[in-house]
């Protein structure tokens, strides 16, 4: 006996299709979801016209688990990301970072056939993250790509409580990487080209919103030297521009996916004098748990633009995503 | 009463000149020093023709004190490097990082008239560090930028005993990295060029020495992925050959300093699915007073070739390292 469920696919021509899917009954530690949330970023506008399974922000409710099921129930509300599962053997899967597994089965890449548009799921249980009461499923979907991406620098390469924390672009991962900050307690500072997002920005815990746009000097605009740069759009800062405002010793997050081919490239010599770090932070899985506890329990919200999980609504909202409409983050909602 | 001391400085003919100079009397927290050895590295070419005086790798004795110096004594071994003052006052001050100072006096750059090419040093006692017994002068000069350089990313950036550490490169500073990882218990793989110095990285403690020239792969040449490689190269090094044998997570520090204008550029698909850091790591005071105990109890030794400190010692040192004759490091003693 398996399950079948409703699945959305990206296609050649842009659009999405809608199919019935049949897959195998959970087995062993696998759990069976009802998915009833996903969200929609660049990645999914990326893999469009390759003709996977889209969606690889998911939330939803253990509808069945397998025997060898240790901790979650039937009923139990789970997110969900990019990552399904690992080799489980070489040294960052024992160090508790599957993500850099040598072998890691990830969506999108090694996995092609599973998204969170959809209106099931199998997973692995150790690949699902029980979302706390009193954060909304809605909220937690966007936080299983978006969300991550930006705590994780900020929870694993020393950021401190007394640092002030640069956020380059407002938009899906800054304004959540806003929020985190200052629930951690330090300073925030956003650079965005213009000034459309400043009154959003200084609502959800920024003490400095700077338009860069046209700029050629940013050193009187901000108050305190950054510790701490997420970068976050796709273009990499002008760092001409930025150098001058970074404190010595500063760590440069570079967080957007780039294209095959792409080179990053800084200037060598205020690299060397500044002592910067330029990191590269992936999330272990102890990563996912706290963040979705953090979020709870700080009341770390996504704004969210919600639009029915239906081919419609899929459509509507990659077409705004296409646009540049999409504020902060579009989230699939099932009714 | 003041003091008269010999010094060398570079002439733009890229020769050497010596001066009697007159500096003015020790006072407060300062010390003067009989200079008895200064190692002889890259940056002195830089400086060459530059005019200025010479030297940034010190050593000596302390030959008189201030009324405000506080542990220093008459008789004590110290050395010293290329930082000579800093504001006291600004975060990275405070934070025990005045090599960060953002106004610091350091050689060649903001202090051209004072270096360890020279018969007497008068010096801050909080920017000199005392040599341990059982560790020569001669060795420790050679430690106070060449070492620290190594010293400093092994000691403060997560290095554990557990991981493997590449170096790349073999000369003043890849052979003190080797010594320095091997005795904080890590595996070392040292890649060069050719195959020269292979037994001497064998013997100073590598333990897989690879040649890197005219390879197009390195995966078969080295037996355990790099946790932290140690750039000590004047190239940087061809990243598609060096990120397959790089571990997930792993941590690249590029050593050398670089001309301005010049970018770092790596590959950014790479750098972000590998989860890479890359760091400019800058020793805080007391990471120079650990580094001589270290290599005090550790037994690490510079391989140093010694010139007399004269005219004619200076320029033959400085001759050979222009026509890379220099095996390891060049040492000049006073007699």
């Amino acid at each position: 006996m398996g399950y079948k469920f409703t699945v959305w696919r990206g296609q050649k021509d842009g659009r999405v299709t809608e199919d019935t899917t049949e897959r195998p009954a959970h087995t062993g530690d696998q759990v069976y979801i009802n998915v009833t949330h996903s969200g929609v970023s660049g990645t999914d506008l990326h893999f469009l016209s390759s003709g996977i399974a889209l969606g690889h922000e998911g939330a939803g409710v253990v509808e069945a688990i397998g025997p060898e099921v240790k901790a979650l129930k039937v009923g139990d509300r789970v997110g969900w990301g990019y990552a399904f599962d690992s080799c489980a053997t070489c040294d960052k899967c024992l160090d508790g970072y599957p993500i850099l597994c040598d072998k890691p089965i990830y969506y999108g890449i090694t996995n092609q056939d599973s998204g969170s548009f959809a209106t099931g799921a199998v997973r692995k249980e150790s690949f699902v993250f029980r979302i706390p009461d009193g954060l909304p499923s809605e909220q937690a979907a966007p936080l299983m790509c978006g969300g991550i991406s930006v705590f994780a620098p900020l929870m694993l390469c020393g950021v401190k409580p007394s640092n002030t924390v640069g956020v380059v672009g407002m938009g899906g991962l800054g304004h959540l990487a806003v929020q985190f900050a200052r629930a951690m307690g330090c300073e925030v500072v956003v650079f965005s080209q213009t000034d459309s997002k400043r009154e959003d920005a200084l609502k959800l815990g920024a003490s400095c919103f700077v338009t860069t746009k046209g700029k050629t000097d940013l050193t009187a605009d901000v108050p305190s030297k950054i510790h701490h740069l997420l970068v976050t759009t796709n273009q990499l800062p002008d760092w001409d521009l930025f150098f001058p405002v970074l404190a010595k010793g500063s760590s440069i997050y570079p967080l957007t996916a780039t294209e095959p081919g792409a080179q990053f490239a800084l200037p060598h010599p205020q690299f060397l004098g500044n002592g910067t770090k330029v990191q590269s932070s992936m999330p272990s899985k102890k990563t996912f748990s706290d963040m979705l506890r953090f979020a709870a329990r700080n009341n770390v919200r996504a704004v969210i633009e919600c639009e029915p999980m239906s081919i419609e609504g899929i459509n509507r909202v990659l077409d705004r995503l296409k646009d540049a409409k999409v504020r902060y983050r579009g989230v699939l909602c099932k009714h």
